[in-house]
């Protein structure tokens, strides 16, 4: 099973601030939501899990911002996704400006599933056992 | 010169997502108006140097998230910075929950200065050459 | 009882766009979280009774800008509030730039409440019915 | 020449606020998207404007609320442009939910052009004359 995935994007004029690039935060955003679409693509849903009480949560993230994008410019988010012992999801996480395969942003992200607030192991989320 | 700061927020229901707690990218924007606020503090102001050609761009992050603020919490950040090499300012920030001073969030964030998209001395820049 | 309330704000720079002025919708923000700071006051707390299956939502707004805040701008935003009929609750809201009392922003925004979806009478919502 | 146009969407998670819909402020991000791309399509460029001292801003917006969108929910947004006097766009804009074409949010919304804060005439924006 391949635990690669990447999402089409393009800059939003909201999202530039005010020296007229992509705010550092939003590219958080970017990558939220290109980990949520994999997620689904492997059936499993970020917010049907929330109202089965498990919350799937971002416990740190390293983020090296290498570019900057502006209003307009076209870019994927690629993801490639793997465990790490039994309580943690390591998502490598690059931004790619196109049309030239740029990397505007490079992060890794550790994610954790949480039941009333406490780490559960991973594979005893519905769906994550394949991984 | 001190070059600590702390800056008083409260969690606006907006900031929260779906699951009810403050979404992880909103902690970055919390980061960063603190890291502004301490700026003018000492008489650096972020929008005004992009006025004049300078930006001020976040380069790394690293952020460990540790708890999870909800809606109505209120919190401080704190701050901590310092200059590394001849290129880069680090800021040590802290989340913490009021009033049990709990850590919701620990980060490192190094930014640096640019002019005309190239990277320049940070005691070029006129404010820092007394940090 | 008075329905009238005040709360004080600043411009942070992520909300600026890359015009280098609050985003128009940053302006919802701002009327939001004055809203549920006013409910607060009254004792009705607007994540709790999501908690209860009771959910305050915007049914329309009506905003006009007329003045662009920017970087460092503080202001108020002042609310005034009524029933009107049994389902809405109606509040005219201003944004005010602080220190020459200013009108960015008037707005009129139209509040109701759901159970399972459907209009509930303002009065049966617990706290309403002191307005 | 037709003025109506319209761009595909769906809900991001980061996007939906502590009721699990997404937020009343979310709407004017998608509305303003919208608008700017479909200036685009006429070659007039909104970051570029800016860059070029003409500022092009909204005045009034009337937004009707009627049906809440959702994680995952496909939209698309509608929009119809005409102007109105010397100084102002008129943009009619429809959210609406696919695939059921279910309105979930109706607007209004008036542009006008600055330049140095002053409002200027709309056929003299560069590419406006044609509408």
């Amino acid at each position: 099973m391949t635990n690669t995935f990447e999402l089409e994007f393009e800059v939003r004029d909201y999202e530039c601030d005010l020296q007229g690039i992509v705010n550092n935060a939003r590219y958080l955003n970017y990558l939220e939501h290109t980990r949520h679409k994999f997620l689904l693509s492997k059936g499993i849903d970020f917010a049907k899990l929330h109202d089965e009480g498990i919350d799937l949560v971002v416990s740190r993230i390293e983020i090296d911002y290498k570019y900057s994008l502006t209003s307009g410019d076209k870019f994927i988010v690629r993801l490639n996704a793997h465990k790490e012992g039994f309580l943690r999801m390591i998502f490598e996480q690059e931004v790619v400006k196109l049309p030239e395969q740029k990397i505007a942003v490079k992060a890794k992200v550790i994610g954790v599933g949480l039941k009333n607030g406490r780490p559960i192991k991973i594979d005893s989320i519905p769906g994550f056992e394949r991984f």
